[in-house]
């Protein structure tokens, strides 16, 4: 059987090396990798934990566990403006298995080599099946878009239609109530963004100088927004009714609806854009072809409300 | 109950904003942290991830686990020749306990503290009790000792004395058998080094320009100096009554004591230095104060013996 040290030549070193990169000097196999910096440019770094059983049901396919862990890491690089440099991998595994490694590898290798990111480094244990990925991208000096830069009178916009994820685990789940009226393109819509969610990395980048601050859609709508006014110490007022909904969403009660918006684990983007830039962002939209919604107004008081100004309290998915 | 957002605050914000860093633009509450690069410098990065049961005992004081959590990424640090800039980290854990999560915290900031490292972000899941923590450290461009500059003629060093970590185990696990010719100190000095290791930081800086080789021995002193050898292409001849040994392995059969350098989990430095730079390290070590150990000498001939000439099978821990 082979080894933790041929596992990692067999398995990882590959994907470090099938990614050309002026900044990594020396990836996989040392005690550290060697990366140089980029000139005018700041380091945007974080990391993302899923745990079987939490994050991914165990008997989920490697290749879709490998793919989200990937997603959901570029995702909070797209939700800085920056763009990927390098990752790295710790995986703590039950057992040794090299055909799910490979799943996992080939899952990894699809946005790693969409977005040119290499693989440089991490670790390999023995426990209970968790990935902890770490994350590094690019973003020009001064030109990150924060959770604190929102001012009273920006829009709030969100990338995309909120519940798909929702409806995805309601079908994986058989908890749905009517799946007949619910198209097999649908489904596989539902599906799609549930287990391989795409970062809105091209937006995320193409926001810069646009948006005046951002973030993805992790937690939900209404706690995520929650983050942003915290940071930029300002309220909001959310037009509920604007919210852009999954299509299958229509067929719940309202309170599910709300529900499904605030479920998380949408890695759309929701930034803020003051109005004397509206147009150019309508133009951004047109050139990318994505779907931008206005879903309210940052405001002074410090509180978030709906349209008729009742305050909403923020809820949305929480590890405790 | 406090939910996940307020413990970031109230006890890894404080881990970050206590050490000030040039290089910390933005650090712990957004998607991603933002760093500056250093002009002249690398970056090495590196992770590695403790698992309850596997890499502690669960029962282990959370004080003992964030010190031996960061010391095993610094130390990998050090056996590149690099010196801390920052570290992330991801912590998932069974149930939500503040007072475990301070002492974690309380662990952690020890070595953070001596290293002037800041926590610049992590990530907060449920489930098995699993740390993993991501370190990058600065080395000149250049620089960097890595595991593949060992030369025939080269003399191998091992920083200070192998087999601490194990007498410790046998220690805790109440299996060794003669206690009564173990000082206190000894004790002391094994539960110390098995759960609070020192990273030799001083001493991998000031290798640089001196040693042609190096990592930290975590897998065994055989297993270790196979992956200078491999990644160097040569072989080694061990001088294996040279090994500095703890004074208690004496009271052990020679069997047990070659179980014990091989152990692992040391965190030494192992080197290799060319012949004509020894009176330059004879220096090195009197100005630093530590014990430097000549255990053998880099061969041409692709194999690992003993001073004899008899081969040596490589062993040490592995985690499948």
């Amino acid at each position: 059987m082979a080894d933790e040290f041929s596992i990692i030549d067999d398995y990882f070193k590959p994907l470090g090396e099938a990614i050309a990169s002026p900044n990594v000097v020396l990836g996989i196999g040392d005690d550290a990798a060697l990366l140089t910096g980029r000139p005018g440019y700041q380091l945007a770094v974080s990391c993302d934990t899923l745990v079987a059983g939490v994050h991914f049901l165990a008997d989920t396919p490697p290749e879709d566990i490998g793919h989200k862990a990937l997603a959901v890491n570029l995702s909070d690089l797209a939700a800085m403006g920056a763009q990927p440099a390098w990752f790295s991998i710790c995986l703590t595994l039950p057992e040794q298995n090299e055909r799910w490694i490979q799943g996992l590898v080939n899952g990894l290798a699809v946005l790693a080599k969409q977005y040119q990111v290499p693989l440089i480094g991490g670790d390999t244990t023995h426990g209970p099946l968790t990935l902890s990925l770490q994350i590094a991208g690019w973003v020009p000096n001064g030109e990150a878009i924060t959770r604190s830069g929102a001012q009273p009178g920006d829009q709030i916009f969100v990338a995309g239609e909120l519940g798909w994820p929702y409806i995805g685990l309601l079908l994986l789940n058989n908890t749905l109530a009517d799946t007949a009226t619910i198209s097999k393109t649908q489904t596989r819509m539902a599906r799609q963004q549930l287990l391989r969610p795409e970062p809105q990395m091209e937006l995320g980048s193409a926001l810069r100088g646009l948006a005046t601050s951002m973030l993805d859609i992790s937690d939900g709508l209404s706690a995520d927004l929650m983050h942003i006014l915290k940071a930029s110490k300002v309220g909001a007022r959310l037009n509920l009714a604007a919210i852009p909904k999954a299509a299958p969403l229509t067929q719940l009660a309202p309170q599910q609806q709300w529900d499904a918006v605030n479920f998380g684990d949408e890695y759309k983007l929701l930034f803020t854009v003051p109005k004397e830039r509206i147009a150019a962002l309508q133009s951004l939209q047109q050139r990318l072809g994505c779907s931008l919604t206005a879903v309210g107004e940052i405001t002074e008081s410090r509180v978030l409300t709906d349209e008729h100004g009742s305050t909403i309290k923020a809820k949305g998915y929480r590890h405790f």
